[in-house]
């Protein structure tokens, strides 16, 4: 029994998780296996065997395999950094990632870079090659992509290029406010209160200054009426995402928007945007990182 | 040698730690011993030992010695549960104390209860015995008391009663934000930047919508502008803040502002507010839960 060679590897490094796929000559996945040995965990040094230990088998005796790596591997913590492209600019391809030198001479690796803005200030990585992804199937979109997550990104897109971005905290907050603050005592049950989150929406939106007197009232609501874990956690996350979105207005008024993410966090997205009249689609963004790698790779074997 | 026996004890049981005055016959402070021994680490049958190892070369042999508690030993998770006055009332006193049975039968232990609000709900539990000791040496006081903090209140009070009060988890919050988020990286030294800190209290007071973009502007300048820790641990700080003053307006504004606390936070709170034109005044707050429960305890042998 055989495995099957690799043709090329695809590789979308984040700060926790490391997703790899193996593709065959005729472009079809042969493998998708991953890893927690996100950038976070890894010395410079360490990335290789890491990824090594994902595709050993896939190698060939000899010749080399181009491997295309997106996110974390690229910032300065990273295996080696690959500096960020300036907005306005396409999402960045082949030409401008970086070589790291490898102890397996099989391994031809790139690493692709992240974009900046410089006024206001933002950063993104990965974020970027899903967008490339989005556009191998979109090429003529004009608009905002919204990538929900821990870091939430809006980019505004126009001729094939990335104009500006805006990134929010809010999965990071929300995770440390349902985590880590005195809320999680108020949240020790699953569940969710679809109107309860689509009143915070609209709270905070109307009133964001109220945001910081409204987290500790649910606590207390929580103490003296014995509010449910499942309206409290809509509250929590409706108040949050109900900042983002106030603060991200002058990105979606009047925009074609298209959310690109897990469907649970998009179709969160998408009821908070639409009450507010906002016409918006949902794109699964599990691929979409591959599409974007695979557009570098043809780029570079072109 | 002997140790001075004490006449009664004050104590102010919080979260986090337990502060003990003992007091002899003159009124004076003999000892007044502390230790991290707080609500969240205790079983209600392990608050007499913990108390008892503060005060124990203080007990007489025979008798009793009154005991007066104020903070989280009230709560449900506490010693014993001091079920919350609704406001508005006075700070509560030895009249609405709850008991404990205690093993040594010298002590004679009385927990005042915390104080509630149902609309909005809120809850305070160990600030209203500060607000007590306030308005011990400030009868007449008829303004708005704020107490910084992890939970920071702010509390209007009239003809000696708490009127209605509101709670902002501001401190918890910065400390989220500057040890376990993305910022913790962009903080890693000391140091304090108050022209920075100011500037980022005006600007989410004057749009609090911009608060979620903002956070994350903070460490991309810090990427790419190497923005000194100094400066961005004062931006955070300004943010939380300006979002926690935009949304206690109606609290301060053309009101007699006292704030209660250590002197380093109040100078922020001061700061911030002068800066809006509000008019105010600082005390610390060291000693206030004491001079609060030396009013439950003459209240209590009057």
């Amino acid at each position: 029994m055989t495995e099957e060679i690799a043709d090329w590897v695809a590789v979308d490094w984040g700060t926790s998780n490391l997703r790899v796929w193996v593709i065959g000559a005729d472009g079809a996945v042969i493998a998708n296996p991953a890893s927690d040995r996100g950038m976070a965990v890894l010395d410079s040094d360490e990335f290789e065997p890491a990824l090594r230990r994902l595709i050993s088998a896939y190698l060939p005796e000899s010749g080399y395999v181009p491997v295309i790596v997106c996110g974390m591997a690229g910032a300065r913590q990273g295996w080696l950094e690959a500096p960020y492209v300036p907005v306005p600019c396409a999402a960045p391809g082949a030409g401008q990632a970086v070589c790291p030198e490898t102890a397996d001479p099989r391994l031809d690796v790139a690493i692709l870079p992240g974009v900046l803005q410089t006024s206001p200030p933002d950063v993104m990585r990965g974020e970027e090659t899903q967008i490339a992804g989005y556009l191998r199937d979109n090429p003529d979109f004009d608009g905002v992509l919204c990538l929900p997550g821990t870091h939430a990104k809006w980019v505004h897109v126009s001729a094939r290029e990335i104009v500006s971005f805006r990134t929010f905290m809010t999965g990071e907050l929300f995770a440390l406010m349902s985590e880590q603050s005195v809320l999680r005592h108020s949240l020790t049950e699953e569940g969710w209160d679809n109107d309860a989150f689509l009143a915070a929406v609209e709270d905070v939106m109307t009133a964001p200054h109220r945001l910081g007197a409204r987290l500790f009232t649910l606590r207390a609501a929580s103490l003296l009426e014995g509010t449910a874990s499942a309206t409290t956690r809509a509250q929590v996350s409706g108040m949050l995402l109900g900042l983002e979105i106030a603060g991200a207005r002058d990105y979606w008024l009047g925009r074609d928007i298209v959310l690109i993410g897990t469907p649970k966090l998009t179709g969160l997205y998408r009821a908070a945007l639409e009450a507010q009249g906002a016409a918006v689609r949902e794109t699964d963004g599990a691929e979409l990182a591959l599409a974007g790698l695979r557009s570098a790779y043809e780029e570079m074997t072109r």
